[in-house]
């Protein structure tokens, strides 16, 4: 909804000088609904549409509000992307990942296996072509978005036993899904998709070898350790995990250039923050997890060196079949390539040097 | 300036459903100016306080402008923090660790010495307690800061020869400043400070025998290379270099909570584009200089232990004098302890991974 209203402030210096207010077109009670892919359990991911709505509602002084609702209560944490597409509401927290099963250039939004790290990642979307490329792609499908914060590189998930060699990791029933399962079934393992609520059950029962979910502050709330006490890393297929906000085409060309500002900047923000506390609360996580008995392990060399292998081939594959998946994945991979060169030097020799340290 | 105007979106919403403007109290025609400590020449870092102004400008429609200013063209680069405190300006971007002379404490707004990395510096200030305890810090001075993007971990100089051991580092002189400058002096350099301008003739004429400035991509436009060959990492004084915006307390106190929401969400932006442009572009900086012959060298070890040993002297040495630093510095450093153990793991034996890979 738009509104005549009757300030205006810029680039009238003279008449306000005067003290005359002068007319303008600002828009006032937007009230706009976001659908989130992520229960408010997970409070670190879901909490980044909270950061975004409540810094839009603070900025426009309360003329444009978002209201979040948690997968379910408008529509599924799979149907946001629908559901932004035809406007059943104007916007969603999601992660593109989640749709690879209708195009697999989705995957490029979020994380593909041995992929880029949250830096990167950031870099790529922000100042290369990751977010003009991905937008290019979400056009045909009315959608326009927005970084929407990364968890940073993720573990491998808990195991009921420890995976010494790419042998061990035959025929183990692991709950991994997207690209990541295809990776894994290329290498002997047997993905499994089970909804987060079900799968301490089927770890504990056997019904599965081994989880995945994010990292240790979420993991830890999941309670796996207690059924499956080997906790992997790193989670190769998702070393930097991107969310994005995805915001209806025609709602979003419907805001004033204040609020298109607003929303543009709010969720750099949120995804800042995101970020930021992922990474300030996985310590603390970590260190729980470890005193409470979980036993870290590191995947082995050549389950490493034969799931490179396998993405190389898979990227391969699908390269030649989707032209759009293509497009993305070589700009992609061309920054892969010049980034990892240059983080090898400073960045990793630093950390490196402090990881060693005695603190 | 602050304005009555007519518009109002907020809570009103039968009022508007009736098509009825009400009253409201909007700030209007606010006009700020901003000191910044950087040349226009680093334009990535400069380019923080352009994004934010636009920014501001862009969501307040005008009615909230800040006007960039280069050094020298209101106060010196180094004059910013008394221009804020009394008012000259309303705002500066700098680096808080200009200021060490007065303080020490300013040096945890920057980097300091085996310090945190940039996803570090961003979760401690952001999630942690950073920010809230430099806010302390800062308020006796009249300022309030907001973070104003990191660097990422900086290149360690250009030197005219190798550096191999702790040996070879005795009597070098170097450019090099703050608490680096401390740390290199107690393992047998000699510091030297030089504006950024006379670099390149000093290093030419022998004058001194190493430079540090930032990394590849502001480094590759001084020139250095051409007459200092070796290029050292990492950068262990600066292993993420965070900038800050700083605000005048009583303009920022005079804000509506709308335009301060519309500052600060400006400032995560702004740090969030910069950190990315640095990433982004540092790789074809860094591949451009050893393409025209530059020799990169990693720093020794014994220099490393040697520099870090010192480092926790001089950190315990100021702990017993100054009690701001101190209690600063507790927190600071056990966030460090507790994220380097975290980032061992999944972000480290990723990124490891990746780098050694023929991508």
């Amino acid at each position: 909804m738009e509104r005549r209203a009757f300030v205006r402030g810029a680039g009238l210096a003279g008449v306000l000088a005067a003290g005359i207010a002068p007319a303008v077109h600002a828009q006032a009670n937007i009230r706009w609904r976001l659908a989130s892919s992520f229960p408010k359990s997970l409070d670190t991911i879901h909490g980044a549409a909270d950061t975004l709505a409540k810094a839009v509602g603070e900025m426009s002084g309360g003329r444009f509000q978002i209201t979040v609702a948690a997968p379910g209560e408008i529509v599924p944490a799979f149907g946001v992307d629908d559901a932004v597409s035809n406007g059943t509401v104007e916007m969603a927290h999601t992660a593109p990942y989640y749709f690879v099963g209708k195009d697999e250039t989705f995957a490029f939004g979020t994380a593909v296996p041995f992929g880029l790290n949250m830096r990167q990642n950031m870099a790529w979307k922000m100042d290369g072509n990751g977010m003009k490329l991905m937008n290019e792609f979400y056009a045909s499908r009315n959608l326009v978005a927005f970084v929407g914060g990364d968890t940073g590189a993720q573990m491998g998930g808990f195991w009921r036993r420890e995976i010494k060699s790419l042998a061990d990791l035959k025929g183990q029933k692991m709950r991994i899904g997207g690209f990541g399962g295809r990776i894994m079934e290329r290498i002997g393992a047997v993905p499994q998709m089970i909804p987060g609520g079900e799968i301490y059950q089927a770890l504990e029962r056997g019904t599965i070898d081994a989880a995945e979910w994010v990292g240790p502050y979420d993991d830890e709330k999941l309670g796996l350790q207690r059924v499956a006490p080997f906790y992997a890393y790193p989670g190769f297929w998702e070393g930097g995990a991107q969310l994005e906000f995805w915001v209806n085409k025609r709602a979003y060309d419907g805001l004033s250039a204040e609020n298109k500002a607003i929303l543009e900047t709010a969720a750099t923000h949120a995804a800042t923050v995101m970020t930021a506390r992922y990474d300030h609360r996985n310590p603390a996580a970590l260190k729980k997890l470890v005193a409470g008995g979980t036993r870290l392990f590191r995947f082995p060399k050549d389950v490493m060196d034969a799931a490179f292998k396998a993405s190389q081939e898979v990227y391969a594959e699908i390269s030649g079949k989707n032209p759009a998946f293509k497009k993305v994945h070589d700009d992609y991979m061309a920054f892969r390539r010049d980034a990892n060169l240059w983080f090898r030097f400073s960045e990793a020799s630093f950390d490196d040097f402090m990881q060693q340290q005695r603190l």
